[in-house]
């Protein structure tokens, strides 16, 4: 049941197999290709490098604006909501009868998830999520289907919206990294395949090559709407993603992620009607930290480096069962929309529960930020502070355990509210519907990082240098996210420009680092669990060390399925469509038949050239019978991507079975290379360096003895013993 | 006269070419390695792992604490100086007699760049100039004779100090890149050949490939002790040197950036007395920028894009046709030194002479930032708004036209300032002293810029947007700096990070790319001039879009001088000592003599490794009748590292020369190869991800045809009329 696999953005690997396809980051320059380079002039290249400027300013408007249009939404629903149960608590507290505002507020929870749910679970159950291990992967070479469409944008940007409008304990930052990639795509392809519109521009860069480097643009103008970090999510796209460090492409990326953050700050700044106020770059903003630390504070930070890679490794462990377990029993929509509303009525319950048993009532100070202050059974000119956190968008909960002053939170409060919102976010994170990790992460940190800032304060009854706690949450805040998703360099960035002060860098950096360590003890980040259980195969930075013992004799796929220089049309569409094999490339050799000593390489033909040319009958007869037939171009390949037709849907009559097909003119006359005796750290380096997808393994006589593709490679992988073989899909 | 070719860092290419050794980022994956490799556990990796931690924690203390060290040295130096000079201003204000002050400024002035310019021109002529070139060239692969050596690093502190205190146009943040820089080199080898001391430490790491990773790192360092900006740290290394971007090493990086601006911030601290008070991230700190621009504003900023550009060109140019007029008429160590002598007290002079026409008299306020307050023939509680720019370290100026309020100056002392100054740091950059063009362009830019900002306001007569003109001083700065250096993607991090607003990013980012764009119209950045006029072979990140008609055939270097696996000595040896080839790397082939068709490659063997080997008498011969000797090891290739003896001091004898050499266990057995056929820009792509010294060409027999070197490829270039050939040294 193929449709099973692409119902579930988790499939696991152990039942269910199916297959990726790789990203080819290699040029074919086959002579179509270098025979348009050559015709190419100086001011056409320009020129070209202009379109692509101006497509990355596309990029990062486009996706500001979205940034913008779920920030406001959001605020809008959330504001309606909260107004309305307030209401409603208000006028119940007195006489009793609060159940019914419970009611209300779990009844209104629910809907919200439900409409958000349905769209994901029975429209596009790709846009479940954060999108991010999806974008991970897409920028690591792998495409996974269906990933970078309009739909899964739509769906995505209305899926985000009702679930945190529905009081999940998610955030809207994770998904905006997946929508600037769509939004990427889209825009750098000059088509939408969902919309059937083709605005035939930008044709040139209809290839993967080119496609992932404005993918690459795209995430980074995600990340730096959700978090107003423009150089974050450049680091973000090139620890990700980016292979070969290339200038200009970089300097694009972040021009994109300018844009889209200036783009986001102006359009929020007019909403809030304060047009020109440029102060909230992001869809989150952790507001200023102005004091400077005490240089010792973050040496005695470090008790809190332990907790957040525990905390954080507990979090991913949970959640993995629980992962698991949806695949094996919650797989069908229906079910998964119920789970999903079950999830949020329990939260609203919950944090109700929470906030009636709670008795930490606090002044209602004249400068407060409370959005929604509750009153309930504290007195007049009080507010419940429990409610604070649980009453509220979880970015303002964030920043309110931020900045607070101290005092504002009893250690009680904290204490069940790290509990509990740990449980409701462990249980969420993977429920179908469009939601990030990000902020409930935030949230949970920061709370046990207050409240270990007020225990702190207590034991050292110093008023100075501790008297804000509001620092130890930021740190906690750090910890418990790194400890969650172990990202390192651009987390670190993010944080920092998020937080607007250069001088906690080095606390955030010590924390985010310990939490790697600590958490990696125990088991990877969450991205990297749910990659795993996709059985993706995703190539890390480096081979493991101590594989230096494997040549590309024993890694490579062998014996290879070669085309002679003029192949057989019978032969090409028997190979293709063999479904056991499946392969997508395929080296053509000089002079040789089946079942004889292999051939020397003369060069690499992709499954989809072929396919293009069996659809256009591009055959030695046919050329000389009819001259006037026109001559295929790059665009006829590029008109076919990325989209290319299966096998099936190409018919060839038994005549046409025996003409023959010259491949010189369209394979890559120039492969890379290696010989057999290669180490697979050689190997590895040379694959990852150029974004390849196939490596032909030859002999001293430059002979085809293998091939190299991904999957040969990801599987190889470093345990707690030494080097492990992992189970892959078919890539 | 091969000596004359060192004693000048900048030798003129038409006149003079010497060597420009290449370093090797391929690992040669040789028997010797692979058994080292295959005989370390995981725990051994691991350990590995640990000291490269440690190292780039170190780096970054030591380049904190040097950064520290210059600081204090020209505070203290710099003081005294002002101090003595303002007492004898204020002495003979009154009484007449100023031209006593004046001589003893100038000679105060000469006498501190005196002693600076003796150290740099008699002792170590490479550590003129911000290094930064030279750096840039280690970073992209090319070996700098001595550029990292701990006498280089001695010299260069001392030169820098003296002339930012001797007054000179110059700033003392370009010198810690280089710093940095030698300092990683020193630490990761575990020993210095100028102090003749080697620890026995880190002797894994004594290899080009790990040694240019830690060079990354101290550059790092370097920039981000400067400006206070360690992501912008880790950006200029990854912008200049890293050909494939590996996450585990840019979190080193960025650890040791971390490490050194807070090491720099913390000592500050102390020396300030406040310590704890962590204000000074960075050398030069900008202050804060607190205000939000309106957005608006960046595009008013518009007409000070095009100023940067063209007045960078216009210094470009100037100083372009001054380095050859050096490096054609000074070139003697002693002109040399009196011309650094002339530039100082001419510097002086001028200053003088413009505070004592200048009628700018602006009152004393009470928060007044002012650290020797002139007040000449101001009314009492006023000073000389024109001391502040010229009677004062560039540092400070920048700061004052960045921060003082509205109105401290006028209009014409800024237009006086502009010009003069311009004309000061022009001459001043490339005297034999150790010395950065950063802070004398940002002053420039600050000054017309703040001068933009004033007259900008007279027009329109605003008072609220406009108010501010220290904003514009800033963009003005980012401007000229921009125009000067084309440095992108890094410097705009480095002034965001300076500003420590997050806001600024965009109008800095736009004003940079047009100063750039504009810039290139008429000439290079200053510091690819310096490169070109040195004529290394420096490869860009791109080979020219147009270059898709050549190809490995036409570019590489043939014939090539092959070995064969088991080598008769003699035949090595006079291939190693026939300077007029001088090649680095000679492909081993199977089964070939010499006036035959070519043979199959086998590997490819470093001169390095041959001069070990012949140091070593590794021979066949011996071999047999010597059982006993010891096998040779990794380690005495790593001692020989990285001053390998030339062929010259290795005796040969006559019986020996027909000994035989067996190459296999030594050789590269799997270089990276290429078919004739491949096009310029993918043979280019390969090289440089990989960061290659040989790329070895070959038919499709596996034949050695050709061999393409640094220098093959760095010499195409586009120019204003399509591709062109450069004229480059050896490599």
């Amino acid at each position: 049941n193929l449709d099973l696999t692409f119902s579930h953005p988790f499939p696991l690997s152990i039942e269910l197999r199916f297959v990726f396809q790789s990203l080819d980051y290699d040029n074919s320059e086959n002579q179509l290709f270098l025979e348009e380079e050559r015709r190419m002039s100086h001011m056409g290249f320009r020129c070209l490098e202009i379109r692509r400027w101006v497509i990355c300013g596309l990029i990062g408007f486009l996706t500001g604006l979205i940034a913008c249009l779920i920030d406001i939404a959001v605020e809008e629903l959330a504001g309606y909501k909260y107004s309305a149960v307030k209401q409603n608590i208000e006028k119940f507290t007195e006489f009793g009868g609060l159940s019914i505002s419970l009611i209300l507020w779990a009844a209104l929870n629910s809907a919200f998830v439900m409409v958000g749910a349905i769209a994901v679970a029975f429209f596009e159950p790709i846009a479940a999520g954060s999108g991010i291990p999806q974008i991970k992967c897409y920028l690591n070479g792998v495409k996974i289907p269906c990933v970078v469409r309009l739909k899964t944008l739509a769906i995505k940007v209305f899926g985000v919206i009702c679930s945190v409008a529905g009081g999940l304990a998610v955030g809207k930052e994770g998904p905006m990294i997946h929508s600037g990639a769509v939004v990427a795509a889209g825009v750098s392809q000059g088509r939408s395949t969902s919309l059937k519109k083709d605005f035939k521009i930008f044709e040139y860069f209809r290839r993967d090559t080119e496609k992932r480097d404005f993918v690459s643009a795209g995430a980074a103008a995600g990340v730096s709407a959700a978090f107003g970090a423009p150089v974050g999510g450049v680091l973000f796209s090139l620890e990700e993603g980016a292979s070969f460090w290339n200038q200009m492409l970089t300097w694009r990326i972040f021009f994109a992620s300018m844009i889209s953050t200036f783009t986001l700050n102006f359009f929020l700044s007019i909403y809030h009607g304060k047009p020109g106020e440029l102060s909230s770059p992001g869809l989150i903003n952790f507001g200023r930290f102005d004091s400077d630390y005490i240089p010792f504070e973050s040496f005695l930070f470090f008790p809190y480096y332990f907790p957040g890679g525990m905390l954080g490794a507990l979090f991913n462990v949970i959640n993995y069962w629980l992962t698991i377990f949806r695949i094996r029993y919650i797989h069908r929509p229906c079910l998964q929309v119920m789970e999903a509303m079950l999830v949020a009525a329990v939260t609203a319950t919950v944090a109700f529960a929470m906030i009636y048993f709670s008795n930490d009532c606090q002044p209602l100070g004249q400068d407060s930020t409370e959005e929604y202050p509750l009153q309930l059974f504290c007195a007049d000119g009080e507010y419940n502070s429990m409610a604070t956190a649980f009453f509220n968008t979880p970015e303002r909960s964030v920043r309110s355990l931020f900045h607070n002053p101290p005092g504002s939170y009893n250690p009680l409060t904290l204490g069940v509210f790290t509990l509990v919102y740990f449980v409701l976010a462990v249980w969420t994170y993977g429920l179908t519907v469009s939601a990030g990790v990000f902020i409930p992460s935030l949230l949970i940190g920061a709370a046990w990082g207050r409240l270990f800032g007020i225990l702190l304060s207590t034991i050292t009854s110093s008023q100075s240098i501790w008297a804000d706690p509001g620092k130890y949450a930021l740190i906690g805040a750090a910890a418990q996210l790194g400890g969650i998703v172990r990202m390192t360099l651009s987390l670190t960035v993010i944080m920092v420009e998020a937080t607007g002060n250069v001088t906690y860098g080095f606390p955030i950096m010590l924390v985010l680092m310990t939490a790697k360590i600590v958490g990696d003890y125990f088991i990877e980040g969450l991205y990297d669990i749910h990659i795993k259980l996709q059985s993706v195969p995703f190539l890390h930075w480096d081979a493991p060390p101590t594989s230096h013992w494997l040549t590309a004799r024993e890694v490579m796929s062998s014996p290879v399925t070669c085309f002679n220089r003029v192949e057989r049309v019978g032969r090409i569409v028997d190979v293709l469509s063999n479904t056991s094999t499946n392969h997508n490339g395929f080296p053509v050799v000089a002079h040789t038949t089946e079942n004889e000593e292999p051939g020397k390489i003369c060069g690499l033909i992709l499954r989809s050239q072929l396919i293009v040319l069996l659809k256009h009958k591009v055959f030695v007869e046919r050329a000389s019978s009819r001259l006037s037939q026109r001559r295929l171009q790059l665009k006829d390949f590029r008109d076919a991507y990325p989209r290319f037709p299966p096998i099936q849907s190409i018919h060839v009559s038994q005549d046409e079975r025996e003409c023959m097909m010259d491949l010189n003119e369209f394979m890559n006359p120039t492969p890379y290379t290696v010989p057999q005796e290669t180490s697979l750290p050689r190997v590895f380096k040379l694959f990852r360096a150029l974004g390849l997808r196939h490596l032909v393994v030859v002999d001293d006589e430059n002979r085809v003895v293998g091939l190299v593709t991904r999957k040969d490679l990801a599987r190889y992988h470093l345990g707690k013993d030494g080097l492990e073989e992992l189970q892959l899909a078919q890539t």
